[in-house]
C-alpha cells in the first residue's frame, strides 16, 4: 500500500516538474543512472544463422537493463526499438545527462513498464550503429570495417539475437515483448517464431508485412545515400560519411512520423526571424529549418549504412511470406496480444493493426485491440504516456497473473 | 444536330479502340497534330515586374492552342498546369508521336474541353524548362544560362506572364481558367488577380495556400538537389546536371501523387523478375523499380533548376497573405466556381478545398463543389477522365451562356 501512495506522488512531481521526458526537470520516477553493457557471442556454437544464407559470428549485442529479474524470473520485458532507436530506452547515463532514454517517459518506477515489478530489457538491433554488430564493426575477415560486406539482415535475424541475449541474462521466458513501428515487427516475430518464450505481445503502430508506401518512402531514404559521393559503395570509414544522403534520407523519413495536422499545428507556414519572405532558396519556414536540422543532428548519431540495412531489414519483413497467410503465420502463437493503433498515423495506419488483430482472431488467439486518439501521426507512441500508460499497466499486470513462466 | 451525333460516335470509338490516352491507339477526339509556338516579350513596356522584386525582361512564353478563337472571342479557355508539367496540354506533335499533351483525355473534338467549341490556351510557366524563360534560358547580362542567378518567381508572377501571352493573342477576358494542382493555384490567383478577365475558375486538386506537408516534401526535394555535387550552386549547364538528386526530389514528389491505396493496388508487395529477395540492396521490388525509373526518366525532360523555382513558388503560395483572409482575397472575385476535390488525395485533401468553397459562400460568390470518388490519390485528376468530363462539360457549357467577353 505505501508504495501505491508513494507512486502517485511520484507522478504528480512529475506533473509539476514539467518536461521530464525531454531531460529538463528532475528525475521522479526516472530508472536512475544506467549504463549501456555488451555481450559478444564468440563460440562455435554462437554463430548467428541468418535468414538470407550465411553467418555473422562473432557478434556483439550491447543492452540495458532495468529493475530486478525475480528469482521466479517471471518479470522480463523485452522493449524493442524502431529504426533510429537503440539500447538506452529509460533513465540516463550520468548525472549530468540531459538526454533520457528514448521511452523513458514510459520506464521507470511507477511508470507504465514499472521498474518496481519488472525485469525490462532493451538492446540494439544487429546491424545497429549504437553498439551492436553493424555495418561499422570490424569484419574479421578483413580487420576493416564492414561496410556493405555486412550481411542483409532480418526482423527474425535481429529476434533471434535478442535470444541469445536473453539465454545470457538467463531468460528463459518473457512475460512480455513490447515494441513499435519496427519494434511491433520484432514483438510480431518473437510471437510467430519463439511461441514458447513470450506470453503477452504489445505491438504498437506496426504492420504484419511492410506496405508499399512505407517501401517506397524507404527507397527514396536509401537512394539519397547511395547518390551521395561520399557513400563510395559504403566503403567510407576511413574518410568523410555520406552525411548529406543520410540528411535527405532522415528528412523524407521524420515527414511520415508526423501526421499533416501535427505539422500544420507545429509549423503552419511560419517564417523563421524573417517578416517576409526572403525570395532565395533559404529555410525561410520554420518547418524547412525543423527538417534540415532534423537530417543534420541525425548525421551525428547514426550511420548511413545502418540506416540501409535497417530499412531492408523493415521492407522484407513479411510474416505471411514464409508461412503463406497471416492466419497461418499465427497458428503456433501462444502469446496474448494487446495491440494499439493511432488514429492519424498514415505510415501505419490503424487498419493495418485491424488486419494482425482480425488474423489472430481468427485462429482463436487473446487480442485486445485499442485505438488511440492521438493526432501526433506515428510518432505517438514515443508521445502519447497518458493515453497509453493505462491500458498498457493494466495489460502487464492481468497477463503476469496468467504467466507460467519454464521450467 | 448531326455534330452531336457525330460527337457520340466519336466516344464510342475511343472507348473501343482502348487507351488513347497512353498513346497506343488511333486519334479519335484528338486534338490532332499541334505545335509549341513562342512569344517573346522584348518591349521597354514588356518588362514583368515580379512579386519578389525586380523585372524579368526580355521573357518568352511558350504556348499551344486548340480549336478556334469565336469572332465574339466569347470561347477562350486557358489551362494551366502543375509542377511537371508543360505546354503541350493536347494532341501529338507529330504523326508518329507516341505521347500526346498531358491532358489529352479532356481536351479535342467531343471531349469535356471540347475543342470545336471552345478556344483552348496552355502555356509552359515562367520559370519552366519546356520553352519559357527559365533558369536554364540566357541570363541577357552575362550571355550564359541564368542558373541561381535566375529570380525567384511565384504563381503570381506566372499568371501575369499568362496575361501577357492572352494580351499577345486577342483574348481580352477569358471564358474559364482550369487547373490542377499547381495550375489550381495559378487559378485561383487568376480570379483574385485580374477579377475582370475570367469568367469561370476550376480548381482542382489544389489549396489557397501551400500546406506544410507539401512544403516539406518540397524542401526534401530541393536539399537532395542541392546535395548534389553536380548541382555547383545552380551552375551546372557547361557540365553534367544534377541528376542523382533531381531523381531522388522526383521519387519522393512522386509518391505524394499516389494514394496509399492506389500503390498497394498497383505494386503490392511484388517481387520484379525474381522469385525471392535478393538479400541486396538491388530493387526487388516492384515499387522500388518504379520510382527509381520515375526518378531516372524524369532527369531527362526537366531541369534541376526548375525543379527548385517551381517547388519555391508552390511554396510561397498563400493567397491570405497579401490580404490577411482568404475572404478578403474573394471579396473582388466576380468568376463563378467549380472546385474538384479528389477523396483519396493526401497532398491536398478535400478539406483543403473546401476551405476555398467555403471562403468564397462567405462572400457570397457562386461556387460549386465536387468531390470526386477516387483511389488515385494526387493524380487523379490526370486520370478520372470519366468522372469529371461530364461535370466540367456542364459547368462550361452552363458557364459560357452567362458569359459577357469584354468590350
Amino acid at each position: 500500500m505505501p508504495r501505491v501512495v508513494m507512486t502517485a506522488a511520484k507522478r504528480t512531481d512529475r506533473k509539476e516538474i514539467g518536461d521530464v521526458a525531454m531531460g529538463l526537470g528532475a528525475d521522479a520516477g526516472s530508472a536512475g543512472i544506467v549504463r549501456t553493457k555488451h555481450v559478444t557471442f564468440d563460440q562455435p556454437s554462437q554463430e548467428l544463422a541468418l535468414e538470407g544464407g550465411g553467418t555473422l559470428a562473432p557478434f556483439t549485442v550491447a543492452f540495458e537493463t532495468y529493475g530486478k529479474l525475480s528469482e521466479r524470473k517471471d518479470n522480463a520485458i523485452l522493449v524493442t526499438h524502431a529504426l533510429s532507436g537503440d539500447a538506452h530506452v529509460a533513465g540516463r547515463h550520468s548525472a549530468n545527462d540531459q538526454r533520457p532514454g528514448w521511452w523513458d517517459m514510459m520506464i521507470g518506477p511507477g511508470k507504465g513498464l514499472d521498474t518496481d515489478k519488472y525485469f525490462v530489457i532493451s538492446s540494439n538491433v544487429i546491424g545497429g550503429c549504437s553498439g551492436s554488430t553493424g555495418p561499422a564493426s570490424e569484419n574479421p575477415a578483413t580487420g576493416r570495417p564492414y561496410g556493405t560486406d555486412f550481411p542483409i539482415i532480418t526482423i527474425a535475424d535481429m529476434v533471434n539475437a535478442q535470444a541469445m541475449l536473453l539465454d545470457h541474462l538467463g531468460v528463459e521466458k518473457l512475460l512480455a515483448a513490447v515494441g513499435g513501428s519496427m519494434g511491433g515487427m520484432q514483438v510480431l516475430e518473437w510471437a510467430v517464431s519463439h511461441p514458447g518464450r513470450v506470453h503477452l505481445c504489445l505491438p504498437l503502430a506496426t504492420a504484419a508485412r511492410q506496405p508499399t508506401q512505407a517501401i517506397a518512402f524507404n527507397e527514396v531514404g536509401r537512394q539519397a545515400i547511395m547518390a551521395d559521393p561520399d557513400w563510395r559503395g559504403g566503403h567510407y570509414y576511413d574518410g568523410k560519411p555520406p552525411a548529406k544522403g543520410l540528411s535527405v534520407a532522415r528528412m523524407v523519413g521524420h515527414i511520415t512520423y508526423l501526421s499533416d495536422e501535427a505539422m500544420q499545428e507545429k509549423f503552419g507556414r511560419r517564417l523563421r526571424d524573417i517578416h517576409d519572405y526572403s525570395f532565395t532558396f533559404s529555410a525561410d519556414f520554420e518547418v524547412e529549418s525543423y527538417l534540415r536540422h532534423q537530417g543534420l543532428s541525425f548525421t551525428n548519431r547514426f550511420d548511413a549504412n545502418t540506416y540501409l540495412y535497417i530499412t531492408r531489414a523493415l521492407d522484407y519483413f513479411d510474416l505471411t511470406r514464409r508461412h503463406g497467410s497471416l492466419v497461418q503465420a499465427f497458428r503456433d502463437v501462444t502469446a496474448r496480444f494487446l495491440v494499439l493503433a493511432f488514429s492519424s498515423d498514415w505510415l501505419h495506419p490503424p487498419y493495418q493493426l485491424k488486419e494482425i488483430v482480425s488474423a489472430l482472431r481468427a485462429t482463436h488467439k487473446h487480442v485486445s485491440y485499442y485505438e488511440v486518439e492521438s493526432h501526433y501521426g506515428h510518432d505517438a507512441f514515443l508521445l502519447e504516456r497518458e493515453k497509453m500508460e493505462g491500458i498498457i499497466g493494466a495489460f502487464l499486470a492481468s497477463g503476469a497473473r496468467t504467466f507460467v513462466p519454464a521450467s
